[in-house]
């Protein structure tokens, strides 16, 4: 009995710390959504240069949760991503002040017209209001959503994760100080300080505060928040990326692409994973690449057809179409056109990323046209679906629901419009 | 136990049948998507002309439904909402012919750039795929929503209410056919045909096949929408529209303006509920528009300081700030000035529409910059709060969640955008 009371007591303050959080996050939001852009570059600024200043001090607290990973036996490469190294301090400082120098997407109006009565109609951009930031391991995305966030008029409020703790808290009071110095209300950014994960579901039902969720991290993850939250969530499980070689593709091009999609960062979502290969093409084709692939450490899963091509290879199983292997695997198929690849595309994609490698014009069209994913290349690297690389200046994450901002979502789609008329005493008959 | 495996059975039925008919949905999404604007118009002059040829058919359907709401007593309101009258016929033939004639959102490139690796990115319009439409019972709704989401390239599956199912299952024949004839695939527009509510849960679920909710009908069907799905929703629970009237304002015009927020339609959602009044202007201002008003049958609602210019009055509760009265009820309050008002709508609004009605150029711009509602109005009725009066075109419904579309939405909000990338062989360096 005394426990169960016990449990009841801590949920009910979790549930006041995070409904108190969301409460000051949704005040302050009020007061940044009014803030002109120098005042939120001085405070990006600022932050930028509280990091640097007080690196000795994000370190030592950083210690407190490597340590920790190292006693609880988390691997080398977890362990890399938590720490907080000088080069990793300095490019959180950099990526401040990158975000300080785009621009700000409040208050533009996107458009502007008149009505036959004269009333004069128009769309302001502006702020989401306040957003939800869950994540994983990495400290550094602390401070990158947090930039994203204020540029943007958007108060936040991050949960990150348990591993992180120390160093997340480090950065929340780094940037409060910051902020408060700038003449931003702090509460602007706040960190949950608690490693409890009953705070991530108190988050989720509060949709009278917080307008947006996003999650990053594992589809566990994503998962979990999906389903058991009532504020929209912006987001993508996974990118199952295709490469399509069409009958009429520069074969060198083609190489080159496939090798880049596939190997030059395998752990990322806008990787390629299933390789598709016009069946006209496949003899010369295939040969090649898998000599590229496979001299990079490329291990291949083959269709029957690919088999043919490439003796000796490992057949794909029906699990290796949809999967999404992070890894240096490749699923390659043979198709016999354009239409089969577009089936294949439809039936295993997750809407992120697909590209063609064709000389024909036609073909490059109907692939744009009728590919459904929030990324389509013609001739380019899947690994160029991204904010920056696309050229949103930056990215806050990748969503691959057709609502709001379907795919690489930058400052502009942390904002929204509302519509504003200007009158002369109109009524309507 | 026979009742209970009667009744599972029922429920699995429901649930295949709603499954079947979302897969049938997405896959006409799919070459609805791919159809260009002339074969979407054909399609919606078809259903206006056969409406107009059937009518006698379609209402004979119509009087199985209003005769069972006369044997269930529904009220007099209620079934004149149902019956669908020669002059409602006409109008829905109307307002598909209307439809038609609206620009199509779908292929227009938003922006296009070029990046110094020289890929050049751009963002096309596409449709958002399948959408799940929940409302109550006008059965003309039907063929509205139908003809939007046609238009826009969108699948749609429609949910109705029970009382309104033989209208709208007549209505599903004419658009079924309609689209066969047009050579479009007829589960581009589907009613789900029960009454049983089961069928709105199983919808809810189906977050991979259905890409949209929008509800459309009272508060509770619409919280229980929100509540109950995994699939994005766009929605406002109600409309609680404030006019204030500034000290500066053009007592006439402030009169006109209050008016015809509350009077020339008060059961909608963009009618007015709560007058703000600055104190300086209230000995003048209140006695006048509490003769138009009254003199219209509008009860009054009265905070104190009202109440001393208007003695006699019902005095207003609490209750009544929050409240959408959908009536001839207005509650009236004295502010100091901006400031208060700006709070009091802070804090009372549902974020969908709000009027000032002043001369002065700097309260003008603090309203329009501080309120934090969809439409926000200089000197005009909260009655142009509608995506028709706005220039949209047409309205699918009126969002007040801030994610994708805050505000009416017309045909362009029924559409999101995908990146298109050309390139010339760009790998990621």
């Amino acid at each position: 009995m005394r426990r169960t009371s016990r449990e009841r007591k801590d949920k009910v303050t979790v549930k006041d710390m995070v409904v108190d959080m969301a409460r000051r996050a949704r005040e302050a939001s009020r007061v940044l959504a009014l803030q002109d852009t120098g005042a939120k570059n001085r405070a990006l600024d600022l932050i930028a240069d509280r990091i640097e200043a007080e690196a000795g001090r994000i370190q030592a607290e950083n210690m407190k949760d490597v340590e920790a990973a190292r006693t609880a036996g988390l691997s080398a490469s977890m362990i890399d991503r938590l720490t907080l190294s000088d080069k990793i301090l300095a490019s959180m400082a950099g990526g401040l002040r990158d975000v300080a120098a785009l621009p700000d997407p409040v208050g533009e109006v996107t458009g502007m017209w008149t009505r036959p009565n004269g009333l004069q109609v128009g769309r302001v951009r502006i702020p989401l209001g306040v957003i939800g930031f869950i994540y994983e391991s990495r400290p550094n995305v602390t401070v990158d959503a947090a930039a994203l966030c204020l540029k943007s008029g958007n108060a936040v409020i991050l949960k990150g994760g348990s591993e992180a703790i120390h160093s997340n808290l480090a950065l929340a009071g780094i940037i409060g100080q910051a902020l408060e110095q700038a003449g931003l209300p702090p509460a602007a950014v706040q960190v949950i300080p608690t490693t409890d994960r009953a705070a991530v579901n108190e988050m989720l039902a509060l949709d009278d505060l917080i307008d947006l969720i996003i999650p990053r991290g594992g589809e566990g993850l994503i998962r979990f928040v999906t389903e058991n939250s009532r504020i929209p969530v912006l987001k993508h499980y996974k990118g199952v990326c295709h490469v399509y070689v069409d009958q009429s593709a520069d074969l060198d091009m083609a190489v080159r692409i496939a090798f880049n999609s596939k190997v030059q960062r395998p752990g990322v979502c806008n990787a390629l994973e299933t390789l598709l290969v016009a069946e006209a093409e496949a003899d010369a084709f295939l040969p090649r690449a898998a000599e590229a692939l496979e001299g990079a450490g490329v291990e291949l899963r083959c269709c029957p057809e690919a088999l043919l091509r490439l003796p000796g290879r490992k057949a794909a199983v029906e699990s290796d179409w949809p999967a999404e292997f992070l890894d240096l695997i490749l699923a390659v198929k043979v198709v016999s056109g354009l239409e089969e690849a577009l089936d294949h595309i439809a039936r295993y994609s997750s809407q992120h990323t697909e590209a063609i490698v064709t000389s024909d014009y036609e073909r490059a069209r109907a692939f744009l046209a009728r590919v459904d994913s929030c990324v389509v290349l013609v001739n380019a690297s899947t690994r160029f679906s991204d904010g920056g690389e696309l050229g949103l200046g930056a990215e806050i994450g990748i969503n691959t629901s057709k609502l709001h901002a379907f795919g690489p979502m930058g400052l502009v789609e942390l904002t929204t419009t509302k519509f504003i008329v200007f009158g002369s005493g109109q009524i309507r008959g």
